[in-house]
């Protein structure tokens, strides 16, 4: 018997039946159904089976999928939201110029409604590119987020950037940092406080759809106070931390360097009590043996970012690391940084780069690394844990809440389909994904977003992002010879 | 002055002017035209220059772009269009196991009919991605490649699979080997002659869209007598040879061992003088500073594929051979390799991919390696020189054919477009591109193609597919729990 249905009425006209798809659950069993369906009651998946079986069984309003795919929503365990207005403002220029003269002057001179905008745009992307949920990397407004995440209809853990020292900010971030220790601890408190504040007013709102995390850019911007009272609080509310960690080699040499440990971040945070189940960590490129040792004992999450990885910081370990036990999932980073926000594409990069990387080691690649069903379960259900809601999302079972997408295999761009689960991680563009629910609602139906005017967001968006920059002094020469 | 115009009656009915347009040439001035127009009569280019310059001095059948970019049409210079109907056959398995058990036996199992309509749901594809021109690797069946391009309308240079030894071949292949030196001798000038009846029947056909060049699989599956005859009768036909060489290190080794030189296929391709202008050297990936310098001196193209490189090669030394003067253009390689057969996806990965491989040399990656303005060139002009066809394409050029492409950035996948030039190698997706001309007819127009029908296509290639992996005898195992 391979159907399993929760307790409920089973002839509701509140059912949703999606039926004759290739449902692919990635539950424990790693269940695949050739010619499945699923019954969905309000916000929640109450029965997962064959077609016929299903359909003798339950009666509501059913759409026939044709032999499309279902996924579980994918999780975008790393993303800029209020980057999005900033695509393109810091390609092909070197690191230093992307944070001092393009980034930081960019999201300093942001409004709430620049992060409204910035967010509806980059949930309109992560949307068609199959997401049903995010984790903020610590941006600017959360509000702005917030009400972008409600009216979407997405899932979110929503992160404030945080930061108390460092060079290089710009003035209007100066008051942030500072040697007085008074000022500096009251500073400390109030930046900490005011993340407790967006908890208290955020968390849990939108239908449930919207979880409040605590930010530490990261620990180049970061005080031992900030990082202690960060840790404590989120223990306290019972949330996670995100966080930039071990980001590129010159990050390991200032902590070497100024905070007296043998190798570098992911050693000092040890050495601090910082690594905890709730930290999720992005990037995690630069990490010794001892390091992926230290994450994986204590339960760390690890958010890989392939195309920022590659453009930016370099190969994170990520077979040693998963092979350790370490939770992996996937991230897009910012527009600025990557730029397409697509999942999808991650997907295929994360596949290709941690074949490739093992060139280094053993003198070849080994196409036999990171294999498909790895990466998608990167995607899916690593991708839940690691923003500590896979009790509710992340596969498709009974019980949990109905984020799922539909992928049309019939194009051109998948045809022929001789392996089911590869070609959604080698084949899979953007374009194949034609329906996205989340939290049992339909947010894209057939290439459609529906809870927001997406030629209004982007018309708004692109008079937004002109202004902020010219706000932000910011100026992008001419590439070639413009006539 | 901007306006460039070839002498034409400039009221002619059969004009097709293309305007307000952001044309990105790649002429050698690298002119953009922020609002450009462009005059194509018959199959060429007549006009290019300032909208309204343009306007008032030609009339004919004007079609507004509405500020979307015009580009040249991408040439794609390493597909297997053979091989599109085994996508996904050779997922996540080791070397050999993808060539002798799976790409081996797929390809000798192939009949005129399966590569007709191999090429047929690969050109379906090259085009929807924003490609004009490709060069086939060498596959299987010259006349059924032929039919299938003539039909799509794209421009092509057809090449036959060519071996004449090596290990692990297929029982219908292994006449192909021999070491009788009187019936080796015969073979080869057999393979060498059907060659040239393949360039007499069709090169310059399908007007003039089609040429046929030489094939050498690679150097372990090719006797001297083999590389000698396809040098010499290239040279006699004044075509080109494609042929992958240096793809794994591997290969480097069988060379040394057996063919007493000190690296590998280069360093041999020197000795017997085989490096020339019309080689088209794929992949090329285990070269050392020697090797790349024979390849600049002889004036040798290298066609890049990331995709398979990051995934089953190794990453060539990109930016090293850019700087020695070669030739290097993109290509995806076949679906089995990729298995996006995407030059849009290409160009991302070739500016990623060679940042990245810079933390190798230099323990950081390099994000201002092959900058947006470098990849783009490699996927047009480079593109037409690898094929030795840039006196007629690669650029949108006055007395070039009219072979372009229409992309439209006003879509969530590109908006902000804050830098014109890296918004289409970094954001750009097949999505994205929604028109598409060759030898001035549009063979895509918003998306539909034009001149086959899309949907028998994949119906047909569907079941042929099918067909041929039983017949090859072969079975992708389930990777997930299947129901």
């Amino acid at each position: 018997m391979e159907t399993t249905t929760a307790a409920a009425s089973s002839s509701s006209s509140s059912l949703t039946i999606l039926y004759n798809a290739t449902i692919v659950t990635m539950d424990p069993d790693n269940r695949v159904f050739k010619n499945g369906a699923i019954v969905i009651q309000q916000d929640k998946i109450i029965s997962i089976g064959q077609s016929p079986n299903i359909l003798a069984q339950f009666s509501g309003e059913s759409l026939d999928l044709q032999g499309q795919i279902l996924l579980p929503g994918l999780v975008n365990t790393h993303v800029h939201s209020s980057q999005q207005l900033g695509r393109g403002i810091a390609d092909d220029v070197d690191l230093l110029t992307w944070l001092h003269h393009r980034i930081w002057p960019y999201e300093s001179n942001m409004t709430h409604q620049d992060s409204y905008l910035s967010t509806l745009l980059c949930g309109i992307e992560l949307i068609h590119s199959g997401v049903t949920c995010f984790a903020e990397a610590g941006g600017q407004h959360v509000p702005g987020m917030a009400r972008a995440v409600e009216q979407l209809g997405l899932r979110a853990c929503l992160t404030e950037s945080i930061m108390d020292s460092g060079e290089g900010l710009p003035p209007s971030w100066a008051v942030r940092t500072t040697d007085d220790l008074m000022f500096g601890l009251c500073f400390v408190l109030s930046r900490v406080q005011s993340q407790k504040e967006l908890y208290d007013k955020y968390n849990n709102t939108a239908d449930g759809r919207i979880r409040v995390w605590l930010g530490i850019r990261q620990i180049m911007n970061s005080t031992d106070r900030l990082l202690l009272e960060t840790r404590d609080l989120a223990t306290e509310l019972n949330t996670g931390i995100h966080m930039h960690v071990a980001e590129i080699s010159y990050e390991n040499q200032v902590v070497k360097d100024t905070r007296e440990v043998e190798h570098g971040t992911v050693t000092y945070l040890e050495k601090v009590d910082f690594l905890k189940k709730n930290l999720l960590a992005a990037h995690t490129v630069w990490v010794n043996k001892t390091e992926i040792e230290f994450l994986s004992r204590a339960g760390v999450k690890v958010s890989h970012c392939p195309a920022s990885a590659m453009r930016m910081l370099g190969f994170a370990p990520i077979r040693e690391m998963h092979n350790s036990g370490i939770c992996v999932s996937l991230g897009t980073d910012g527009a600025p940084s990557n730029n397409r926000m697509s999942m999808v594409d991650e997907m295929y990069l994360a596949s290709l780069i941690n074949k490739g990387r093992e060139v280094f080691a053993k003198g070849t690649t080994d196409p036999t690394a990171l294999p498909a069903e790895t990466v998608l379960k990167m995607a899916t259900i690593n991708g839940a844990k690691t923003v500590l809601w896979d009790d509710e999302i992340g596969s498709l079972e009974v019980g949990k809440k109905a984020d799922l997408i539909v992928v049309d295999p019939h194009s051109w761009s998948m045809i022929p389909v001789h392996d089911c689960i590869s070609c959604l991680v080698y084949c899979m563009r953007t374009e194949n994904v034609v329906s996205v629910m989340c939290n049992g609602k339909w947010i894209m139906k057939d290439k459609k977003i529906l809870n927001v005017d997406e030629a209004e967001v982007i018309s708004l968006a692109k008079q937004a992002s002109n202004q902020l920059l010219k706000r932000a002094g910011i100026c992008i020469p001419d590439r070639m010879n413009v006539l």
